[in-house]
């Protein structure tokens, strides 16, 4: 039997049978787009009969040196013969002439890729029919002319140059705009005009015979394949280089043979808001191009109900057949020719963030789709797009084009001054409070602090892993990298694009999201939240996320606002950043600087009132939900003014002394020295090389057990008080940096007894947990010890990154780890994404050895890595309890869990 | 069958038949020293007649109520008629007196913690037929006193005051100093007033009946198995308190009945050198007390021979049958009772570090124990002695006793003028280049800098975890505490010891290896470490070691002395301490500093020749034996000028600007204050909030490849040109700090091109490895992957115990580390003894998973745990190929390896 390399549109189901059903194997053979038209065929819907030259016909051609495999083009020619059947036309025929297009379509779409040559079929003979028939020689004449030009072109190797020169000579010899005023005679000029530069470019004429044209447009697309772009398409897009590309041959339609003709494109439902109603573009009398090109002003789709009833009646049965079929919202080109619709592509719709969630709640309601399968639909990063600031479509809509666009490396949207280097950017933004974009041709570790103090930053170098990227993602700053036409002069303090100056200080906002860059400033809205669609979403995800989502809180109002998002609890409640308030650091810093124990116990003590209501005030907020605090931990010196200022200071002073010639003034220096020069003796003794591993965490805790026994006391005594007030408090306390099973045990007796001591003073039993985080490499590799003093772990996987890779964030971020991610060395950042092969196998580790002492022992994780769509899916498997992360991160968190979940309910 | 509850010292077979055979039951049964009684009868060695009551008996009676179990007393009974027919004497029997001791005898020695009651069986009715026998009443007297005295402490619980203030009145009455010169009159009349003194404290006649007072001696011994002091000595000594006390009844002889009676102790060899021959001491008819009291001196036991040369010949034969019995060299007592050769003990004698190598080593050559067992015999302490600066005997004795002593906390000796504070210490010792011991009630961090200074250090107080002893080991520095008679006055700045006053400034001399603290200045020796006996001991432990033992060195003169020592080779020499050299720190901070690629090249290829050079030296030393070379390690700021000294000298020089008012000075000023910002900017730069966590190790190499291809290239150019010497040159290449697999391959890429590169030019072929330390927690994890890409690793333990534990060396070690050792929180210190629990299980998983890629990687440890024999245990249990230690640790390394491959051997 020889091979089907030719399948028909109506064949389908044969290739699908050669396949045993297998959609994937049929998309292969027949390319996406050829089995997209033969699948539309099957239900129904009018496509212009044509058929697919498979890709293994092309691989089969690629592979040889003898042309076409065997037999192939005899089946071309059935197929083709098949055609003129169904049309009632015939290739190569004046009288009743068939045009072709000749496209390509691989498995996965690689737009603008490949070639694709219109209007085969056409010869003088035939053309000369054709006017007979449609009586507009216009239309005929520059049918001819484009395939003409873009035979030569894609066939055949010429450069659109010589066809665009004669172009312009005719439009300019006519005193007319656009290609559309030249008369047909002028086309029929320029048709032979066109001949002549084939010929004379490509050493060939352009071929009479329609079999020819048609033989050498498949040649050419066969050949497309292993082009320089297309290889290189592949590559970026990981794609392989053994697919091949299928040939799909379509008859012609026209929608520009009269004003019973139209074309558009239309999405089956709204791609900005989700809305359930057909939404898109359409011209009567014009051809596809004309809709996209702009040259004329398009009709709303729903303008055609008017226009033409019927028409859109049918074309809005088919779009509901086709999103009922594909079970997701269509973008759809269609054509009516002569009164007769033809749909000629459908595919899923690309939409906008808001839109996703809609259209997926929507499609679930209708029960198109399951719940689950909504859920899958949307991206954690669009959940993320609800909480960045954007810009609303009508705003953009009001400022015309963006005036650039480059990478959308880090999403949402800001507006600011323009600043050409990073110190004016950080003395703007922090001198005069202005909004500022610091634009650069590319960053460097440098800018850093100007990109910290900036609104948004916008490059006109660099890719997704420049070093502008990583950094604005990492602080969350919107950014544009790569924005080529902007040409930046940084020493005239001007960029100009398209011939237009921006200058220093002028008004630009960027869009992340999206990669557009607008002059002047555009408003910007913060996205609902609330949006009645998300939340039904983000409820749906909660039926079926296995992992909790709690949030790192440390205030009443941040709880609030977790809990608001959905939180189940509070994961992290950091003390100490109670302490930094200004009217406690001089107690706090009493309490570190005095030498007496009283004074410190004093010190101790002043700061439990403070500690206490705002417990309370977190407990209020997360009544019935579980509150982990954790005791002090970062290294006392942190509190106390820097070694640098104070050294500074009293240099300036000793500076002041010298040249002060009056007693009262060196007095009052002399004061001011012996201050400082006693905080500085304080500051310098509690001065380590390396803080990250020093006198922090349960280390201070055991060495002042004073402060965590005061700590633990405003823990149980603001509980006492919640529960009095009628509040379900359920408070864990949570020891930091514990690397030894002996501090938890010693940590645990002593807070115990202090815990105890409350309840009893107070006559109330609390229940609680105690706890301890896991963000030492010994405290995971010994986590089957902790476990037993431990009713809960806590992985704190940014203290854990770093200890485990011996990395110091403060030094790496924008040192090596920048050359290590630009080089490939990492593969992402391991304080954003967790490090699976490395961290990932320690907190395994650490998890297997604590659920071996106490199986049901609570596990979470409160690092950033908490609110990470990719680390939550490795934390699901894990099978945490809970993961913990900003309360901005929770809904992304609680979509990310679920689809953690679904997905690994597929993969089992 | 009724229990066996006594065994006559001839009814050893007896005992060890009833738990077949199993000699440690014996001793669970009858105690040590009984066991050893009935040993050495069975032996045929002359042992007092006697019998053992049993720790099973003990035990019984401790927990019931009833006095003895049934059947114990008539056991003792039946026991007592034996040895009464041994000796044909009889108990109570005035005519012919059988006296007895009773003694404690638990499992393990207690020594000083239980009672023991001599001359049991004396009544005034037999003292008067004692004295007609011996005609010596007063021995018979005294003998009598001592019984009442003892009975009535030990087993009524009387004090000891009333019958010394007694004996006072006595010797005061009458005029003489000591008890032995009150008559015999006195003495009977002190036997009254004592049996006055029992009544009236202890309500309780003193029993005139012999099987009364046996009765309640038995009783009280048992009853001292859970007195107070026995307790808290179980406890401190880990010994179960189960184990229950055995009593041994022994028939008294007596060395004081005349001038054919003689008591001593011997040992069967030197304690001192391990000569092989008796050495001891003993008196002429004394008893015991007398040898030990030091009241009468001593004669060596050497001259025995001369004035009983029988009774010497006996116990000559004696000694060296108890050696070959117990296969090592006896402490023994003994007693000749008119001409008779009774011994009243052995067991092994204690013996300093020379002597237990020789006697070890000798030993085996005598074929009395196996070259294993030699090896066993020997503790690695024992040979860190020879490495240390010591006091020789001769010198000791010259200066006579010691003024104090406190516990040898940290070995070696020290010779220096006495400091009361840290700071005069410093001065004294970095100033003046004074030798000081720092001398304090107790040290605490503050005074770290005055013991880094000092030789040694010295406290009245604290135990072997105090702050002095801990820093004091972890510097090596010698150290003695706890000299609680020392009476320090800092404010006065003296010290009083036993009325005599030592003033700061006067020499002192303490011994850490013994706890000795004397006045004056001694004279220290080097011991010999190439001692033959150590020699031939080492030379074993080879033999049966499977860890290869490598050092640490980086210059040509280390690595002889390392090669001297032993080493096979160097696991780790620090290429970068060579760039601090005077003459290369100039060329290495242009190359930091500058900002010119060119000038930076240059700079690195001005540092070529150095590190050739001493490279070349270090292949020469190593001859045939492979060296590792480490890239450089350390962050580039340790190369330049500390922060705050820039910023003294800044702020300095301004100052003198201001008051300057001389131009050219202020040029002169004006330039140095230019040159010191550009070096304060460059500082800044490189500054980093945790260095140990920054950019060092590999991290330069990728940053700066530049460094790391000269650093090859110098290792190949070096290479080559010893090799063309003849020297057979092994060089492995070992990247430091990797924590991905990315960074070996990358670095090993370039590296590997860099050496061929060499090799090409030079024309030879060098062969050599490729490997990476693993001392950070991601690379021990990642193991498996990095052993992709390395033929050889090796573990950084000192880093890698930083990393685990999430803790900075450098600020713990002088900080909380010695409150969590002090509190036992951690069990020792983890960077000086390996954290077999944490650090260790993370080292299982790099072998395993290393070993897993491939069987054959050589994997070794480099940490300064390679060093310490408890850590090479188990490093010998993870078959590692190697440990490499200080070139000083070498023999200590070489022995603890062969013990760790010894007890692995015994185990399985």
């Amino acid at each position: 039997m020889t091979t089907k390399w030719v399948f028909g549109f109506d064949e389908v189901e044969l290739a699908e049978s050669q396949v045993d059903g297998d959609w994937d194997l049929v998309r292969a053979l027949l390319g996406g787009k050829g089995a997209n038209l033969g699948e539309m065929t099957r239900l129904g819907v009018p496509v212009p009969p044509g058929f697919t030259v498979t890709t293994a016909a092309c691989n089969a051609y690629l592979a040889g040196t003898e042309g076409f495999p065997d037999g192939m083009w005899s089946q071309v020619l059935q197929a083709l013969e098949n055609v003129e059947h169904a049309t009632d036309k015939r290739f190569g025929d004046p009288t009743k002439p068939l045009l072709v297009s000749v496209r390509s379509g691989a498995m996965f779409s690689m737009p603008g890729m490949m070639d694709t040559v219109l209007n085969v079929g056409l010869n003088d003979d035939v053309v000369k029919g054709m006017i007979a028939l449609t009586d507009d020689p216009h239309f005929v004449y520059d049918s001819y002319r484009r395939l003409v030009q873009m035979f030569g072109a894609v066939v055949l190797g010429v450069r659109d140059e010589p066809f665009e020169d004669v172009m312009a000579a005719y439009r300019h010899r006519n005193g007319v705009a656009t290609d559309a005023e030249l008369s047909a005679d002028d086309l029929r000029m320029i048709v032979d005009e066109f001949k002549d530069i084939v010929t004379r470019y490509s050493h060939t004429a352009f071929p009479t015979d329609p079999h020819t044209q048609l033989e050498m447009a498949i040649e050419a697309v066969f050949k497309s394949w292993n082009g320089k772009r297309a290889r290189d398409y592949r590559d970026a897009a990981h794609i392989a280089h053994d697919l091949g590309t299928g040939v799909n041959v379509v008859t012609m339609v026209f929608g520009n043979m009269g004003e019973d003709c139209a074309t558009g494109v239309a999405m089956s439902r709204n791609a900005t808001t989700g809305e359930d109603n057909l939404e898109g573009d359409y011209l009567m009398n014009a051809q596809g191009e004309d809709v996209v090109a702009g040259t004329r002003a398009t009709k709303p789709v729903a303008d055609l109900a008017v226009e033409m009833p019927g028409m859109y009646r049918e074309f809005e049965a088919i779009a509901r057949k086709l999103e009922t079929h594909y079970r997701d919202m269509q973008d759809m080109e269609f054509t009516i020719e002569r009164g007769k619709l033809w749909i000629l592509q459908t595919r899923n719709g690309k939409r906008t963030a808001q839109a996703a969630v809609r259209i997926a709640v929507q499609l679930a309601d209708e029960g198109l789709i399951s719940r689950k399968e909504a859920v899958l639909r949307v991206s954690p990063d669009q959940v993320d797009f609800f909480l960045h600031p954007q810009f609303s479509s009508d705003t953009k809509l009001s400022v015309g084009e963006p005036i650039a666009s480059g990478l959308n490396v880090s999403p949402g949207a800001a507006v600011g001054v323009v600043a050409f280097d990073p110190d004016l950017a950080e003395r703007w933004a922090t001198q005069e409070s202005k909004p500022v974009i610091l634009v650069r041709p590319e960053t460097k570790p440098d800018d850093v602090h100007g990109m910290l103090a900036a609104q948004g930053i916008c490059t006109s170098s660099g890719g997704r892993t420049s070093h502008a990227a990583l950094v604005a993602r990492q602080f969350g700053k919107p950014a544009v990298v790569g924005a080529a036409s902007l040409m930046i002069d940084v020493s005239a303090r001007v960029m100009t694009v398209d011939g237009v100056q921006i200058k220093e200080g002028d008004w630009i906002s960027i869009d992340g999201t999206t990669g557009e860059i607008f002059h002047g400033a555009l408003e910007t809205v913060i996205p609902d939240i609330e949006d009645e669609w998300l939340m039904r979403l983000l409820s749906w995800a909660d039926e079926f996320r296995r992992l909790g989502v709690w949030a790192n809180a440390d205030y009443p109002h941040d709880a609030e606002r977790a809990r608001a998002n959905g939180a189940e609890g509070i994961g992290l409640c950091r003390t100490e950043h109670m302490f930094f308030e200004p009217e406690r650091l001089p107690i706090v810093r009493r309490m570190i600087t005095t030498k007496s124990l009283g004074e410190r116990r004093d010190a101790v003590n002043a700061l439990l009132p403070f500690q206490r209501a705002d417990f309370a005030g977190i407990f209020r907020a997360m009544d019935g939900l579980p509150v982990i605090i954790r005791l002090i931990d970062p290294p006392l010196h942190e509190f106390l003014p820097s070694f640098e200022d104070l050294t500074k200071d009293l240099s300036d002073l000793k500076i002041q002394l010298i040249s002060s010639r009056n007693l009262p003034e060196i007095d009052s220096i002399l004061g001011r020295v012996t201050e400082e020069q006693a905080m500085l003796e304080r500051v310098e003794a509690l001065r380590e090389s390396n803080p990250m591993l020093g006198l922090r965490g349960v280390r201070l805790g055991i060495l002042i057990p004073e402060l965590t026994r005061m700590q633990v006391r405003a823990v149980f005594e603001a509980a006492c008080e919640v529960a009095r007030e009628g509040v379900d408090v359920l408070p864990e306390i949570m020891i930091p940096l514990t690397s030894h099973v002996n501090e938890l045990s010693r940590q645990r007796g002593v807070l115990e007894t202090e815990a105890r001591a409350v309840m009893e003073e107070q006559d109330l039993e609390i229940p609680y947990k105690f706890g301890t985080m896991i963000e030492i490499p010994r405290a995971a590799i010994t986590a089957d010890e902790l476990a037993e003093y431990a009713e809960f772990l806590s992985f704190g996987t940014n203290d854990l990154t770093q200890t485990t890779f011996g990395v110091s964030r403060d030094d790496a971020e924008s040192g090596f780890l920048l050359q290590y991610l630009s080089e490939g060395i990492l593969p992402s950042n391991p304080f954003a994404t967790l490090d699976i092969g490395g961290v990932g196998r320690l907190m395994g580790l650490g998890v297997a050895g604590a659920r071996a002492t106490n199986p049901d022992i609570e596990i979470g994780i409160c690092g950033e890595h908490g609110g990470d769509p990719d680390s939550i899916a490795f934390f699901d498997e894990l099978k945490l309890s809970y993961v913990s992360c900003s309360p901005f991160r929770i809904p992304v968190a609680r979509l990310a869990a679920a689809q953690a979940a679904l997905n690994a309910e597929t993969k089992n």
